[in-house]
């Protein structure tokens, strides 16, 4: 865990360089507490995104969907992804509208995905898409029967050039503006489960 | 406002159709309510996202960063932009791993952008990015100086090619497993703001 993914041209942050994040604790961190995630890949008919769930195990995330998902089988052997995850943890408030921000954590991920076709390996990624979301639930759920699982593609994204950007804490304003007489701090947000539903 | 956005090629969804809406008071409630969206462009090096905040003012989204920030400038002249919000609002668990998923509510916009170069539509722009995220906050703020204004890129994506995806209710087992000894039904999720910290 202690090296870190390297940085590229791609993933090396230019703008507030001190925001950004190589440690693989770090990236894990965003990728296993977001529960969608936003994956782009480039189609004939320009860019796309689609907004999936998602699970990593070790060192790749897998997503999956339903085996005519047009997307998904493009991102499986055609072109290059680009996954994002997203935490919004706060909202910033400044004195001055320009210094008004967000607290968040986001990782990217780039690389071409591997269609999953190892029956061993599909099951395991489905199982751990299913516990990302309810720790444990598949030891509850009726497992998946073959046909289910040929009617579903899953798609690994190995961690290879990843990054992660994180902001915390609150505004900063210019110091001519501290004395503005608006309130200034962070509203902090979270992602909170109501009482469950039964059917 | 009765009518809807036209379906296009890309927006039309294929599976599962009954989940799409073209209307524009499903998707102006998502990109009022959403905090966070994430815009897909295709680059030399492949297809990037970034998380961004933004706003919506009638049937325009408006993006805003640094001028200094390459995606952004190239999303601004060069190339197609896709931009997409997701709203999770329940995890739907059912008595079969496969019947697992999501209650959420997503919006989807293609287009180009265009770069704002007005004074006052730019000024107007960055007030409702503002507003968006606490409404009023611009009465209160200390207003961006002509220099803060210069430093800023603002970009607009015109709401033309658009589509929702909604997803609500209860999970959908087969008859089959009605009798599976699992737990199932819905556990809400909502982003819940938290006591405010001042600085």
């Amino acid at each position: 865990m202690a090296d870190p993914y390297q940085p590229t041209h791609r993933t090396t942050l230019r703008r507030l360089p001190g925001r950004a994040a190589y440690d693989r604790e770090t990236v894990h961190a965003i990728l296993d507490e977001a529960l969608v995630a936003h994956l782009a890949v480039m189609t004939d008919l320009g860019p796309r995104i689609v907004p999936t769930t998602y699970a990593r195990v070790d060192e790749v995330v897998y997503v999956h969907g339903s085996a005519a998902n047009h997307l998904l089988r493009s991102a499986a052997s055609e072109v290059e992804t680009c996954m994002a995850v997203t935490l919004l943890d706060g909202l910033v408030l400044a004195r001055s509208a320009f210094h008004h921000s967000m607290n968040y954590r986001s990782a990217v991920v780039y690389g071409w995905a591997r269609r999953v076709t190892d029956e061993g390996e599909k099951r395991a990624a489905l199982d751990a898409i299913v516990d990302h979301v309810v720790p444990g639930r598949t030891l509850e759920a009726r497992p998946p029967t073959d046909a289910e699982l040929r009617a579903t593609l899953v798609l690994a994204l190995p961690l290879v050039e990843v990054s992660a950007k994180v902001r915390t804490g609150g505004p900063i304003d210019d110091e001519a503006d501290l004395g503005w007489p608006a309130w200034a701090g962070v509203i902090p947000v979270s992602l909170v489960p109501g009482a469950p539903v039964p059917v």
